[in-house]
């Protein structure tokens, strides 16, 4: 490992937030120390720390909940780590919500260490760079590492095979095809919250949980995060659902799936990085793009028949 | 080209419902006959077509729209094919909102050819398939073709590259966080339209986009959907941006950048497919999921250095 790596992994642990902001701009770009920073992360002793994945829909609540579950964490003095995975721009390619984030109260706390990511531009595959994201954020002491999702749509799907534990967040009053967004969230979320729970509409809204709920035996929790109400009871659930998961080994077969995907993800940017570079020289003809797109493969990935 | 090919183009011709159905299956799952289907199409001559994307956000009105719209071109004996983008299942793996569509009021006129497509499970790349079925209802006849996409997120940004114009729809009152998720596909929509124009906050949202439309000179159309007022209007601009665009050949161009998007998103399918069987023989170590990858590759993928 270069010096600079192994300066840039003792400041990270030091808690230095310009180096974790660096780490993962590094990380983001692929530049130059890269790899080196990677291998000394994989090397170093990594303190324990929980992924929490909190989705849902847009309107749902889910900033003032986020903020009132840090809240939480660090009322036991628990260091916090947030990656708020935004919708990407594909022409500026970088990260629009950011000022969202910044607007959060516990911005100026130096044990909360947020950092604003973006869908990247091409493809959908998120957890290559949050996944390097959370473990920056792991040796720099923070648990629990927060994942929030804004939007809907493969990332949040992405997120949820992230994180050890992931949340549902949803609320009355959104109209029907706002609910409808998240049925393919509903199936692979741990806990499903209702927010907002004092909004006409909420008991119907449970009603319909319930039913999905039950054929996994998860917990609904109802919350008013505005007010706080329900947050307690919400963070119990988490804990109980750790104790479970770790007891069972749950959490381990879910990071070896996730660190699976992982490892796809990476090695399709790779692909993609290389096939994006080919495709401008190569002639397009009349026939379909499927049959186009086996001659392409076959020129420039031979192992592919 | 094999019999049954042929003869499944020739009823996709002659506007046979199940025909054009079985066609589109034969595709999105790829099945024995894709091929063979896929050469007859790209071997056939073409009806001209127009395809449409309509975007944006849940609650801003989008389904409404599309159905005036929709009902415009039936009154000028229009054939309308419609594509509605839908998040997908993982579990399931199918598309979930296909009740939304059923439900439109043109879904018993047989010249409105309606199609629910799936985000598919994994890739993000959404232009294959739909690039497909785009290409199957234009060959019955359809024109225009409209994809129509729920929720925000890469596969909004697909559907934009692949239609040859395409309408952001906003409305007022959908709360920042709502707002800012457009931003990516503010930058480019082809028209912008406020939908629900009459309700309070419409006139601070036309200040908003005039900015930016400003920039591209784009016009912004406020339409109320539901008493169809401001429709004839986005249809006159919709069809002038149509005579515009052919006349200085962008829309070829567009569809050339399209087409090589779709090879690279079959193309990275591929490759998805053959890494995802390999990847569960593929022995984990302790190492950063980025430097396995790239072991990972080098192992399945000769030619990636």
């Amino acid at each position: 490992m270069s010096n600079r790596a192994q300066k840039l992994l003792a400041d990270i642990k030091n808690k230095n937030a310009r180096a974790i902001g660096k780490a993962i701009s590094i990380v983001e770009n692929e530049t130059e120390l890269c790899d080196d920073l990677l291998i000394g992360l994989s090397e170093s002793e990594m303190p324990q720390y929980l992924v929490l994945g909190i989705t849902g829909n847009p309107g749902a609540g889910k900033s003032t909940l986020t903020d009132k579950i840090i809240a939480h964490y660090r009322k036991q003095n628990q260091r916090i780590g947030i990656i708020a995975i935004d919708p990407t721009s594909p022409i500026s390619g970088g990260a629009i919500l950011g000022d969202r984030i910044r607007m959060m109260q516990h911005a100026t706390d130096s044990d909360v260490v947020i950092r604003s990511m973006a869908t990247r531009g091409r493809l959908g595959g998120l957890c290559s760079c949050a996944g390097a994201t959370v473990r920056i954020m792991a040796a720099s002491g923070c648990n629990p590492i927060i994942i929030e999702t804004v939007g809907v749509g493969q990332s949040e799907i992405d997120i949820v095979s992230l994180a050890d534990i992931s949340l549902l967040v949803s609320a009355p009053g959104l109209g029907d095809d706002i609910q409808a967004m998240k049925a393919g969230l509903l199936e692979v979320a741990d806990l499903l919250v209702i927010n907002k729970a004092d909004l006409p509409g909420a008991t119907a809204l449970f009603r319909d949980l319930q039913m999905l709920a039950r054929e996994k035996e998860r917990e609904i929790t109802k919350t008013i995060a505005s007010t706080g109400e329900g947050v307690d009871k919400l963070i119990k659930q988490i804990e109980l659902l750790e104790k479970d998961y770790n007891e069972s080994s749950y959490i381990l077969k879910k990071r070896e799936a996730s660190k699976k995907k992982e490892i796809i993800d990476w090695s399709l940017e790779m692909v993609r990085a290389k096939l994006e570079k080919n495709i401008e020289h190569f002639a397009l003809t009349n026939s379909d793009p499927r049959l186009q797109a086996k001659d392409f493969i076959k020129q420039h990935l031979k192992d592919m028949q």
